[in-house]
């Protein structure tokens, strides 16, 4: 491997990258803490469910909102912080980088995304009003950021992190005003692929000497998918209306998981040429059915169209990491880390495209608000999709740009995807066995999630 | 170990054996989509709960069950997926194995349950009415599976767990009808020993050399059997009435648990010969409470009594893991992998009885539904408890031939506890010791569970 | 490190101070089972809300306390078994010990904690009335059991643990009378410190070989700290008045915790000579502001109050962890492994006194129940802060040297750290590298937790 010559200059590199480190990462996080906690000082009170004063003796303390919010708020922050935390481990030697990175900028995503969404949505008398209901919307637009820094994943520093996320943050919020929910996914994933893009990384085309998963990191990261499996279902219903609705949403966000669960271990055998099962299948495809129902979850679909939706978005995802993925990195340069395009794009599109569809279908005569007929809806509900993935790509090779400024700490190609770089690590970390034999092993190991050597 | 040539041999035999699956798992899985969804589109539609239809005017939204059932139904999720999931992934080798076949055969399981139980159950107006609810029956259909599945843990191929499912649930739901879910744990039992006693292989009496666990796999099995403790009152109130009976449940769980917890430890030390603890039995033995109060969890049976149940299931549980395992895979040629007939058959046996008796002394002038006297009743429910645990045995029997079909991709002796042959497995996966000295270590590790080699 | 013959001698060593274990652990635990159940049969019965007897027809099943009661039970008990039983095996070959010894430990304070407070709180008409109200205030006792715990980590044996219970739980019951849950944090760090300062162990002020982590264990117990991050705020709140109180309570946890988990960051990598990060700050001191916030969350303190604890306690907790932590144990041979003092102590000194100035804030013309004076109240709650302190200190101290009895299992300072000498463990435990080289890397490894070892 490395002799001690080299290893000298490896540490010496590596101290003068993360010095940086030192100074602004503290730099950034105290700016932007003195920002956050002026803005609440001045700006954020309590809501009408929080305000002591506005409780009076006629009020029900067990009919205050808490008690509906407070159970889908708590799933989802596990979905957040522990599903997302353990799945983004993957790496045999970014699993603190995954896990930890995930802390923080979920951490902070949130906080900016209180603030912001308190301005457009919860803004009156002078004040942000705030309540547990802020925090889930909040959560969503987190959900955004995270997405989109899949595309990314080992490849950046904290400080580029923090300095995107207000990015992707400002614009997703002024887009979603029309949106809803539905666009979730396929901002992010067009915003970190415009990210990635511009990020491009010439030689990672040929894979990476650490780019590949452990052991232990690929149990720790199904044992993160589990969790997001799970709790989909409050995720997927959260903002929906009330009674019906939010039953409609649990129901068909389980049927379509369990669907593309069963369709993502029938594919991973069959598309392996030793009919292996491939870890990286089991911890990213079988997911796909949750965001393919997302767009219509909480219509009168039936529970047959939830199963279809869950096989189909389930086979497109499967195919984009087997084939699309590795054609984007060879050939157009988006070298998209996770595989988010799989797991959020194409399933995002076919979520919405089938919601538009499926509107059509049920309400026939339907008239929108502002006095279109149903196919006019619909087209202008393909072009809000449309303006969506080119604002978002726009947006993320913007972003991009600003990513590549020199004080960042960006970390150069051989020290990606290693915890070294910004972490103490414990004695047996480089005791781990790396991959040896990288020509054939790699090319063959599907077990890498994102590990497509050839790009 | 072995040499480079007997490597190659391996191969080409482990690729023969998994070549099975890229065809085999594919096909197997794909009919049973297509018959799911098509069973979906013709049979499957909303109850009262979930369709929009029936919701009026005075609907009180907060009103719907969902809000009632969702809860439990999540915390049920967590024990199957997650706390299982772990509890599973005891074997140094088979993490993937343990964790991911459980993951399919779960969701498969709970899809099948929904169908054959919505038959039975859910049936009017030409149609299987659809809500949380059947997902939480469904859940413990799935739960006797993956039972009776742990005393062939490391044995079968994903195959064979998908077609041995259907035997089970029809069975289980055929007798369920008369005996609600106290006999769970005994059908489930029993049937699993029936299909291992066919099954059985004489080579693995002397012990396997993957038959062990490493120190994280110890970790991460404790941390889901720690998932299924806190978990645990869920499960055995969802299905009792609302009110102070789901909350006796609650109680008596809990109660049961702690007891059987600190038994467990006790017990460990007591029956070690040098007095240390071992894993495997922190690892299930200190579940025994909560399977032993199951009968009874929302009888007015006094927390004493419950108290009682946990110290005593514990105990049988113990005794029964140190003792009779062994005896049954040296003389009878029943090889229960996971020890499930000690912590679900044993206590559930001592369950069963002590709700019998109990409902005899709480309710001296009992006059069950069918006119009979409190002697007659319980002599019903124990011919009950007998003819269902026949019907098991013979079940699992019956199953247990199905599986030797030679089509099924059962693994060889020596590819047992593999993860391997059904996996690509990462860089480090032939570099985690495995047990050298097989011997002495062998017959005095009491930290791998099921580690009994002189069968 | 050690020739075959010392490891001979160390076998021998390590088993004549396990086979104590054989028997003192059964003997006690047996003992207190006994003693719990006699208690149980004589004096708990059911409440009102568990008693069957109790409910009418008027009876609304859907408002049976369990409803509001049990989501936050369960979401403790998360915090407890898997929250804390994950963050306390950082230490690379204590992680049984860490998690298990959590388990029995935790299980038999909250079953003791059930009977002295039912004494104390929930007695009448002969008899300890039981629901799972009883269950959260014991939970809130078993959290003091744990933190204190935290102090001694790696240097007792069970049967000192179980001893060392009784003491604890009963001191916090008889002060807590007054204080609410305020003192939860302040009286279980300076308890935990007085058993420290009894227990000092001179030769662990050079550090021990094995107080260090390992890979998966930092990974494994980051994981912890996220599953304690998360259900902080129904820990918070679940003990307050139900209604906009409980909903206030939420939010400033998790304010508080969002803006310590930012300050964590920043000022981990700030005070780190080479700016890394440091394992050891993310798995703590993000954690601080769910402390800080603690005896004002119900309070209408203002978000931005809540967000200025949370740097405040971070802040606070984080000098400790890189000051006052090696100069108590080098000065003042207060050896805190966990570095309790500055998670709970200098956390809860700052809530304390931040709730006093609020409440004098917040109500001008307080005049409390006994005809006080707002600046009498507050002198009131200072004395009873320090009173605390100090009968914690003292009941510490006094348990230290109750530990120190010949008979209690007392690991011998070779031996702390160690799960062989209390388990059984697999085979590749003695595999997996140590750090070799003490000196240097020693001195600089942050990452290990409490690895101060120029104490």
């Amino acid at each position: 491997q490395m002799n001690t010559c080299s290893k000298a200059q490896n540490t010496d590199k590596m101290t003068k990258n993360s010095a940086n480190l030192r100074v602004r990462l503290p730099a950034l996080i105290f700016a932007l803490e003195v920002m956050i906690i002026v803005l609440y000082a001045v700006f954020v009170t309590y809501d009408d469910h929080t305000n002591a004063l506005l409780q009076t003796n006629m009020t029900k303390p067990m009919e205050n909102a808490v008690y509906q919010d407070y159970p889908f708020f708590a799933d989802i922050q596990m979905m957040i912080f522990i599903g997302f935390g353990c799945l983004l481990s993957f790496f045999q030697r970014y699993g603190f980088g995954g896990m930890v990175f995930n802390f923080l900028t979920a951490t902070f995503a949130i906080q900016w995304a209180i603030l912001i969404q308190g301005f457009f949505h919860f803004y009156y008398d002078g004040k942000i009003h705030l309540g547990v209901i802020n925090l889930i919307n909040a959560e969503f637009a987190c959900a955004v950021v995270l997405i989109s820094f899949g595309a990314v994943l080992g490849k950046t520093s904290p400080v580029q992190l923090l300095v995107s996320l207000f990015e992707i943050l400002f614009e997703y919020l002024k887009i979603n005003d029309a949106g809803g929910s539905i666009l979730i996914h396929v901002f992010a994933c067009y915003f970190g692929l415009g990210v990635t893009f511009i990020l491009y990384r010439p030689s990672l085309n040929d894979g990476h000497s650490k780019e590949c998963t452990s052991y232990q990191s690929d149990m720790l990261s199904v044992l993160g998918t589990l969790f997001l499996w799970v709790f989909w279902p409050s995720f997927n219903c959260a903002l929906t209306l009330r009674g019906d609705d939010q039953h409609r949403a649990i129901l068909h966000t389980f049927i379509g998981l369990s669907a593309s669960t069963l369709t993502a271990f029938a594919l991973s055998a069959m598309l392996n040429k030793n009919g292996k099962l491939s870890m990286a299948d089991v911890q990213n495809v079988t997911l796909a059915g949750g965001v393919t129902v997302g767009a219509s979850v909480d219509m009168m679909i039936t529970p047959a169209a939830a199963y279809a939706l869950g096989m189909l978005g389930c086979t497109a995802c499967m195919l984009g990491y087997k084939y699309l993925s590795p054609f984007l990195a060879r050939r157009l340069r988006v070298q998209d880390q996770c595989g988010i395009h799989n797991l959020h794009g194409l399933t995002g599109l076919i979520s919405t495209v089938a919601a538009i569809c499926e509107l059509q279908e049920l309400i026939p005569g339907l008239k929108a608000g502002l006095g279109r007929t149903a196919k006019e809806q619909a087209l202008y509900q393909l072009a809000a999709l449309g303006s969506t993935i080119a604002l978002a790509a726009v947006g993320g090779m913007l972003t991009g740009l600003l990513l590549k400024l020199p004080y960042l700490a960006s970390p150069s190609d051989e020290f990606c995807f290693d915890d070294e770089l910004f972490f103490n690590v414990p004695a047996d970390y480089n005791q781990a066995p790396v991959a040896q034999d990288l020509g054939p092993f790699h090319l063959q190991d599907a077990s890498s999630k994102g590990c497509f050597p050839s790009f």
